[in-house]
């Protein structure tokens, strides 16, 4: 059909399925084209829900096929900014899972090519899309709170991931904490001026052995002298927790519910209920969302409300709670990554 | 102390060695002078903590002491309405718990006594002294509902009285579905004038040989059209639960709540709190502040806002229920009991 | 193609659209065939995901066309009944939106021409397919509770219909309390053998002048002995609220909540979230959920877990209610409509 | 009566008030016998419920006075070590309110002399005697999280203190931060090996003026490694907000509640409840237990649960924290003040 998007998901783990799943039957502007994985089986079973796709196990044919207009890119973290730098060099629109990329040289030179290349750029920070967090921001935007004073978000993630995943994701402040670092930003308008971050290896052990963090505390100081605080887990025993609350002279604006099911056991032990199990039952809506927007941006050529920017400025904060993880000290904004 | 009221309290169950307590330790305007109690270590255990207090086991010597201004009575059902007539023709002022009786004769009779003798009558409906009930009638009163169109009244017992308490009590409709019948007129400010009440027995198979009921819902029309309905149960395995929602035309106003302790555990089984436990938990402050209003309508000689006549109306609620049971069938409010 | 279940849906109203949009794009085993709807313009409205579906304004040239497997019936009430006769004896397996009928008479000659033509016949009790509704069912099976006692269930819309809409569906019996009467069944398996309902008509004056009421109670008792209470309301100012408590020897199990967004709000009036919208809202997964076992019984010739003697039994309930309210006493079960 | 303990109460604000009136009507085994307080009348006021108590304006009239043999210590911050000193050296046991002192040579000088005394020394850390406090404690100690991993704590006061209110105080750190800290070594039985924090002055800029925070997040490593933060206000338009969740590696449990009474308000704007209001709401039970906990132990010779030594160590936190602040780096619990 002429007025569909024609698009091609490079990456079929967890996420790049959702993302095909979305686009072959939630989305009617948008057709699934073409979805490659170096594992093939996973390419086919993502693309299961749009026959006519072709399967792929090389993203460069997937890239080269010029009826293809957009590209989602769902592959491991380490790989974002070059897939960014040669989708965009084919001149297809691109969306990208966070991070943008894992240093700011790949981030900067993925959004100059996409600059150069005059095509859309949208990084997948799905909150942005979630209802209660657009809700929050609305209200901190009207005026609700009055000037905000203090931010608490937490991230928890029920299961670990595997020694390779977690290395190649950059580990917790690329791959978890970036996404409130993002909220931060979002909810408050704000910039950051300084970071603290520490961070303990307590689940992860072998993680830990090279130097990576599976629980982890970061403060932050707004631009205003308001302070946020994000605290993150790779490991929840009852499941998923997601949650940010923004305090302001006139109250606060809080984000994030622990129930999922719409059922209380009430027994001789108690009341019972269930909790947020995992990130597609809280963010599913959202992330259909975000695609939605994308392609409608895509279709309408209109600029994505999150932008490579975005991207690079959660970069950059994680880098920085990395740093300062590393050297045991608060970090000035301006020292970069 | 000459400016404190001098109170004497019949029956030291559960009940009345609250009362006691509240007499001897939260009210500065009170004295506890004297505890009667056929169960002599009762009424001692009771006035332990007013060493002066006498400790009777003849509830006639107790009213004989022409020092004592006011009397408590917290004796089992079946004695109210005699035992609020010997104190009032003893010139006591009266705080009895509800039932004020079990019949509308008995009723009637005590009523008459205290108003020749011109003493005070104040029943106890401490649901009525209750923050929240206070609360919900006031915004009720003010109109915040619009014109009220369904009521969901819920009171559970954790565990069922033994089958000896069970008869003295009058049964469920007279001892449970009392304090909501009162809560209807309390909240509302509407009469009844329909009732159709149906019970089954279930938890006390015995006192269903009887003609007890121990799960029962009672169905209310007021006197606008508005209905209410009822709900009790003898036992909830997971505590005391006590609720009441007022509907209306521009919302719903909710008491009740589920929790206890503010501890939530959250685990790979859910999110799990504790349930209210037991009637002292819910109200221990609201049986502290009828007795106070009490002592202060004694003290100021000033009518109590809960009467006599409040006692004889639920009384005739629960008595129309008894007989709609029985009778199977729905009975106008003017049929008496 | 060969392997998908092709289906027609006649009527176009929200439901029959949500139909449309969930056969388009929500369920790869259903193909969207043909709409009709007396009204053209919402028969289109209602296809547009599916641009190839015939849009028709006359249900009898859907049901002559061969191709067509199934059929979803989202008309006004009063036409359920002839509809279910007509698509079954045209051999089409036929999805209803309750109640199959307004009268026994209609829903058994439903019933025995589904019967004789080996067709399927499933009811859209939509709730039966909610997770909430499902995981409250299994426990209850399992024995979490003991013997069930008492169930409170509420159903209350957010606005009234019209009076044309009130009439044509056979007013709240029928078109709100009957969900509420399928899910005691559904969820306690266990058979009504007493009704007694009255309603009052605070909401709609011009449907009480008919004989509608708008805001009811119905009290049931069931074969063991246990009661059961409905509420409902055609109008809440705070949106939909659907909810149902079992309550049993060792605990209750509550379905139901408040809350659609995951934000709260917390300033100097307090703590406020908002409330469940509407019905969309709180089963748009159930009416998907529904539909997708609908079509895979018919593609996989299996008998739907609702069927069509589950939409007479809990229609013979609230022609029951209707009665019990209209003469003013309880009904048993046995009496029929 | 020989064996009450009899006490004597210094500083009647607020909190020396509310000891009075427990001491005077809550504790069976305790008598109020004076009060001083540089503001006579104030003293006057908190003696109200004790008529026999002395009022004095001079503590040392109090210390002077043999018969008592406790002394209850509510005056400003910044007076508590000398007085108890004064207090031990005149032999009696003394209860504290927090902080210990401003600097742990104050602090350890009382508490030598105390030991010196042989007398008992509490201090007023009051939440360690709530009952969500002391179920989370339990639950922590009997295993149920497993190794604790996070830890997040929120104090948030209602309305900031006046200028003068807040030098005395010490600021947040002393006054606010002090019960988190406390709660920290409480709740886990863990001690702190670093303390990074931050503050801004976002409410008081007069106080910001002077190096005051008002506002401020102190990240905590433990000896396990396992990471804590607490955010401190000292605004909530909202209310008093006191939540403290640890995270283990079975799951979490949280301490605190959003609510105070039992009602909710359900309209077009959605679902509303109040907040808790101040500390005496939320800590009212909590007072009356921990002075009930001292008069135990000094009618019975036992040694308090919280001693001179937690009220030095969860000082010298303080003191790190606010040192961390000035010095805009993490320091080792190790460097003292």
């Amino acid at each position: 059909m002429s007025d569909t998007v024609r698009v091609g998901v490079i990456g079929a783990g967890v996420m790049g399925r959702y993302h095909c799943e979305t686009l072959a039957r939630r989305l009617p502007g948008a057709e699934l084209v073409a979805v490659a994985d170096v594992d093939e089986d996973a390419a086919r079973r993502a693309a299961g829900l749009a026959p006519a796709a072709a399967v792929l196990t090389d993203h460069r044919a997937l890239l080269a096929d010029g009826s293809i207009q957009a590209v989602v890119i769902a592959t491991p973290n380490d790989t974002h900014a070059g897939l960014i730098r040669e989708a965009v060099r084919a001149g297809k629109h691109v969306f990208c899972e966070k991070p943008v990329a894992l240093d700011l040289a790949g981030a900067d030179a993925a959004l100059a090519e996409a600059d150069r290349q005059g095509v859309k750029l949208q990084i997948g920070f799905q909150r942005r899309f979630d209802t209660a967090y657009r809700v929050a921001r609305r209200a901190i935007a009207d005026g609700e709170l009055g000037a905000v004073e203090l931010i608490v978000g937490t991230t928890r993630d029920p299961k670990p991931p595997g020694l390779e995943q977690l290395r190649r994701s950059g580990g917790l402040f690329f791959d978890t904490a970036i996404h409130d670092l993002d909220s931060v930003r979002f909810l408050t308008g704000l910039e950051v001026v300084e970071v603290f971050a520490t961070a303990s290896a307590l689940i992860l052990p072998d993680g830990g052995a090279e130097g990576f963090g599976d629980t982890a505390v970061i403060t932050l100081r707004l631009e205003t002298g308001a302070l946020a605080v994000i605290t993150n887990s790779l490991r929840a025993a009852y499941g998923y927790e997601v949650s940010m609350e923004v305090m302001g002279e006139r109250g606060k604006i809080a984000v994030g519910y622990e129930r999922q099911t719409a059922v209380r056991r009430l027994t001789a032990e108690g009341v019972r209920h269930d909790h947020v199990g995992w990130f597609l039952d809280r963010f599913g809506e959202a992330y259909v969302a975000e695609l939605a927007h994308f392609i409608d941006c895509v279709a309408g050529d209109r600029e994505p409300e999150v932008t490579g920017a975005d991207g690079r400025a959660a970069l950059a904060l994680a880098l920085l709670a990395a740093r300062s993880h590393r050297e045991g000290r608060p970090l000035p904004a301006g020292e970069g990554g």
